[in-house]
């Protein structure tokens, strides 16, 4: 049973100030213009489609979104019990709709107050403020445009997986070379490039580089003769084996650690996802590799003065991540990531947590959201989770009201504005 | 501490109706005579015998079933705190014995009592109606003989363990020989008998077929020409390398789903179990490989007709396997196996599921009972374990109360019927 | 929220006699003399580093103890969260310090008022009585000497790591001669050397022999030919490679058995450590090896006669690790480890050990400390779960309350006489 003090922590830490720093929002269409982008969210889609809905042709994309939630009343019924769901209710009535569930007779009703809400004038801007939230990071390729971006609410973070998992695209050279207006020879001139773009992220604001590394990505040092000679082959168009593919990746992994290091950028990695396990309808999933968080020692070790914030997206190492971020200085660990977004996988690492690791190395929350409306069901889940956590750890006796709040700030709030150095 | 709401959803729930779609129920003999048959169930064996007795000897096949109990009652102290002498005590219950314990001067009342309930005529009709099981599927080895089985009470599932891991044992080919009238010379009539014997199954009305893996099963595709030649090594009596048996294993696997996809049948796969880890009493174990549910990825995708429905005996899995079911729309998670059937486990594994997989997509429980005695006992712990976490959903707002009541009926009935094709 | 059940398990548990079967305790010197070094704990020390403080600077091992609380005063708010600190509050309480916090303006009196409580004549017994621990166990090396150990507190327990692990080093044969005064010139003679200091250990009250082993260490049988071969390379100074070391340090492993089984010595088995994996500092961590258990099957099967004790540093096995003593009448399952000793692990793992396994193959708990101030932190923050676990039991209707009193009872105290014979 939620206890009167669970409830009342909820109340106050919806009143704190809260820094988003995981999103994939596009800083020129923040939020959703109908219900049907909000409903089209891969989270629902993925739980229609498991409960029987043709997604391919029932919410193909060519369709006016508003007719995916139409073709989708059928099946909504069967998915009313996840918290997605609750969610999706959730920014619903947010938008100014008052019916509890959604049926043939009302969804045009939803349809029409949810696009009137969004697209009045700056709706993102007071979408935020309703749930306190000062900044939200961006996901930034290397070539986006950051142009008219709104500073008051984002802050850049550079995206780095092609750099690493591409490596040996012709691509991903050609983009940088784009990018740079270079012509890339060497290890050492794809080096400079990237160093170049990530100055710029720098000077543009760029709080964080990030990437997301599949399970069994091994990190290790590869000497840099060894890379230059690999990445000689990748410029001669040969292909490489997985071994020397992987070899080469982990070296570039390690030169964006350095870059990190003399730029004072954290690093934040998303360990875990595989992409594409459904092959028809494209889902991603993960895995679980008992090694992933083992295989960073080395650059934990190695490079003391980079931030490195990691995720992870399993529950089987969440407590293995919470004793790294407790014994090294420099690893923190950061949120509730997808498949782990739920009421019971949060509840417990954030008891694992806050029972071992001081409470400044930890990130609660971040939205991973690509439209600012799901950010609010996503903060709402997670405050009134940890309020339960923290009224749990308070009735234990572990911790007394005020540092309990005092902790949720920081989980919030504080901890992000320390570690990402934001300047607000 | 157990709510009110807790208490009130285990009293709502015990009035549904329920489909018990796994067991080892004897359709001749479904429930026992003597409490001894039912005190020597393996999960109570196994406790005795870890708690110091000697089991082999004072539990003797060769003795008067209620003399295991006798023999027991020094031993019984020691167990009094598992959930499944808790089970024991409410079956004793269900059978008139009034006591709370059990010592020497009261055994032998429990063993009249309990004798004379079930010797009573249609004892196992009642003692399922008593608790709404309306269905309980057996698990039929190929040759059983269903004559006379009550169809009002069970379902045939056709068990097919041996044709996979035991194909290259002549008893395997001889028994489906015998049972098709045939001789086997190839892979080609080996599939043909087993194709036979399936549909002669579904002709029982057989609802599903079955199988129980182990922990490091590998499913994979392997071309016929292959197999073929395999099976030819095997018909010639020459003995097959580990990595040659796994391919005709595994290619055997593969046409087990092809007869399910063409036959219609749902396919339920127990994953784990790890036989006869101690060696002097045979008891089973179980461990786990990371990749044991990944390595349905390519059956899942190549399927997706057949309904794949998944129970895992591991508590490392459980959050992988929910995620499956909620990626792949013929991928189900079952129930509760076995090393997982515990309170603690249970609940978890419930918050989890219903957090984040649509509730279609799952069964609730099944007994794995061998004797519907013991079938009363674990509906009654998981319609205890069931109610908690619906309560803590509800009390934490993410269901409302009659919402919960519906997913519990889907978790013990319609989810049966719908998945199964039950004809009722 | 805490039931009042919960409450009053906790005072009634509190009551109950205690015995502590692994310490790190000096038996000379078994109390702090000064709160520093209870503040310089490694648990304490590695959350300082974590947030932030230069603990190789701040906390030099030159500088008087009492000085490090005085240099960690500006990181302590940082780690006000941590369970750690609660215990650490704890202790200053139970030392007569009474404020809620340390700051400039108080550290000096704790110190003061610790140093008078822990210098006065027998304060370590005083400090023992007032939890209820009758009796401590050491860790002992080979060669410690036990004279004037106060055996009304103390038991002494033999550490074998160095057999093990270090059974190629130089130094390991030279002090197993030194203690011997023997000659050992090979594995016959190692093992007879061995075998007379485990035999003294007998005559000096050690109730077991204990060891702690990585999460990689494999298990297996290794000819006796093989293993003195391997030996005697050793002896003539020359490296073995990797799978000859770990043939014969298992052999030797092995061999212990052998010794444990002559000598009725239960064997205490910490798996999962890894050492120093934070390279500057010294931080040990552990990883996890899904075999870590499975390797022993070999053992618990061929040594009937040997009590095999685990624990286990991992949430991901401890599920295992209860079934493996549910399983085998000569495994327990032991505590709660180092990186696994927070409330809401330690509670997830009664839970699941008092629901499958029968409790008198449970131990409870031990302190793991080095000073019996860190003990009384340890032995409340247990009590205090075990209390809450088993009202969840009760109030679930698992066990009526006498029940769970004569379980807390096994857990602490009991199930420590018997298994390891203790004479009190």
């Amino acid at each position: 049973m939620r206890s009167q003090l669970s409830k009342r922590f909820e109340a106050e830490i919806s009143k704190m100030p809260v820094i988003d720093p995981h999103t994939h929002l596009q800083h020129r269409t923040p939020s959703a213009e109908f219900i049907g982008n909000i409903f089209g969210y891969h989270y629902i889609k993925m739980e229609l489609s498991t409960a029987g809905m043709d997604v391919e042709k029932l919410m193909d994309e060519s369709l006016p979104p508003d007719t995916f939630l139409k073709n989708a009343l059928p099946f909504i019924p069967k998915i009313r019990n996840t918290t997605t769901w609750w969610g999706f209710m959730t920014i619903c009535r947010a938008l100014g709709f008052g019916d509890s569930t959604i049926h043939e007779a009302n969804w045009q009703d939803l349809c029409k107050v949810a696009s009137n809400t969004m697209q009045a004038e700056n709706w993102y801007r007071e979408a935020l403020d309703n749930i306190n939230i000062k900044r939200s990071f961006l996901t930034n390729p290397p070539d986006e445009d950051l142009d008219g971006c709104d500073r008051e609410a984002f802050v850049p973070s550079l995206r780095t997986d092609e750099w690493v998992l591409q490596i040996h695209e012709e691509s991903t050279r050609q983009r940088l070379e784009k990018l740079t207006r270079s012509s890339i020879n060497s290890m050492k001139g794809l080096k400079a490039s990237i160093h170049e773009v990530a100055e710029r992220f720098v000077g543009l604001g760029a709080a964080s580089m990030a990437i997301s590394l599949p399970p069994d990505f091994q990190a290790f040092v590869v000497a840099k003769a060894d890379a230059e000679a690999l990445y000689g082959k990748v410029l001669q168009g040969k292909r490489l084996s997985d071994n020397q593919l992987a070899r080469l990746q982990t070296h570039m992994l390690y030169s964006l650690f350095e870059v990190c290091d003399e730029l004072h950028l954290p690093f934040q990695l998303m360990l875990g996802v595989e992409r594409g396990i459904h092959l028809k309808l494209g889902w991603d999933g993960f895995s679980t590799d008992l090694g992933m968080m083992k295989t960073f020692r080395d650059a934990l070790n190695r490079f003391p003065d980079v931030k490195f914030v990691f995720s992870i997206l399993n529950t089987i190492l969440t407590h293995e991540l919470a004793i790294y971020a407790k014994t090294f200085a420099n690893c923190y660990a950061a949120g509730h990531w997808w498949y782990t977004f739920y009421p019971c996988i949060i509840k417990q690492m954030i008891l694992e947590r806050l029972q071992a690791v001081p409470y400044t190395k930890l990130i609660g929350w971040y939205s991973d959201s690509y439209y600012v409306e799901w950010t609010i069901a996503k903060i709402k889940l997670y405050i009134r989770t940890l309020a339960g956590a923290l009224a749990e750890i308070v009735e234990d006796g572990y911790m007394d009201e005020n540092l309990a709040l005092e902790v949720a700030l920081a989980l919030l709030w504080d901890n992000n504005v320390e570690i990402f150095a934001l300047n607000l």
